[in-house]
């Protein structure tokens, strides 16, 4: 019954370490640093992977957000894709239905147009954004309106 | 004795399903096709995740490659930026000594630059690519030659 046990605790510990790798491992790149910016609720890491410039112009980053945490709407002068590489979330454009987005999907917004995005409440949400930026930089709107958000599902 | 054998099974399971499915999941896009280009030796799946045009130009798309693929030496006219999300391989510019890279890397190689990239010969690979496209395709070049594949490490 003691050795039961004994295997018992370490067939949890091995599950809890493989799930923990399988979490780190996912995409392979740094978390990066927690945005202290202001056009944001709740905590959401930033990694820059490829910073764009006028040779190379797209900007490529990831984020990290925690369940709950969600950016204000804004509006990208060259547009931008997020391709979304882990868990759920949403995306709205102005005017629009929110639309429910999960890791695999990819969100292509055009140029100038009003959106926001971000994860679901009971669910982390990480993505790859591809920005171009040689025509302006985000420009940055209101907050979502935490009424809307508290009613999305 | 009988219940020991039975859990050890038991773990041995799990940490299969558990490994399997952090391979599955790990990014969550399409494999996408077998590519039947001539650019290439081995087998590498195309998956394209947003096509590059003119109000949004960066072209974005993952490469899987099979352990040993590689494409022939290459140039593109606007740079690219790979993401490397799976395995581990091999990226040289002309001229320079070869990098082993890994999932987790990020590899910028300038507008004009001829190099080739390709898996490890016991690894396989994946990448996301972005490609601007707006200052002409990609131009291909003479295949790596296989005396100097099999002599990387």
């Amino acid at each position: 019954m003691r050795t039961t046990l004994r295997i018992v605790a370490l067939v949890v510990g091995l599950l809890f370490a493989f799930e923990s790798q399988a979490q780190t491992a996912s995409s392979g790149f740094p978390k990066g640093e927690l945005s202290s910016a202001k056009n944001h609720t709740g905590n959401i890491w930033l990694s820059e992977l490829s910073v764009g410039e006028s040779t190379f112009d797209p900007g490529i980053a990831m984020a990290t957000y925690d369940a709950g945490a969600k950016l204000d709407w804004h509006m990208h002068p060259g547009g931008q894709v997020l391709l979304i590489t882990e868990g759920s979330g949403f995306y709205q454009e102005r005017g629009k239905p929110v639309q429910v987005v999960h890791k695999g999907d990819v969100i292509k917004c055009a140029p100038g147009v009003e959106h926001w995005h971000g994860a679901a409440p009971d669910s982390g949400f990480t993505y790859i954004a591809v920005t171009p930026t040689q025509k302006g930089k985000t420009v940055w709107l209101e907050p979502v309106s935490e009424q809307v958000y508290k009613g999305l599902k």
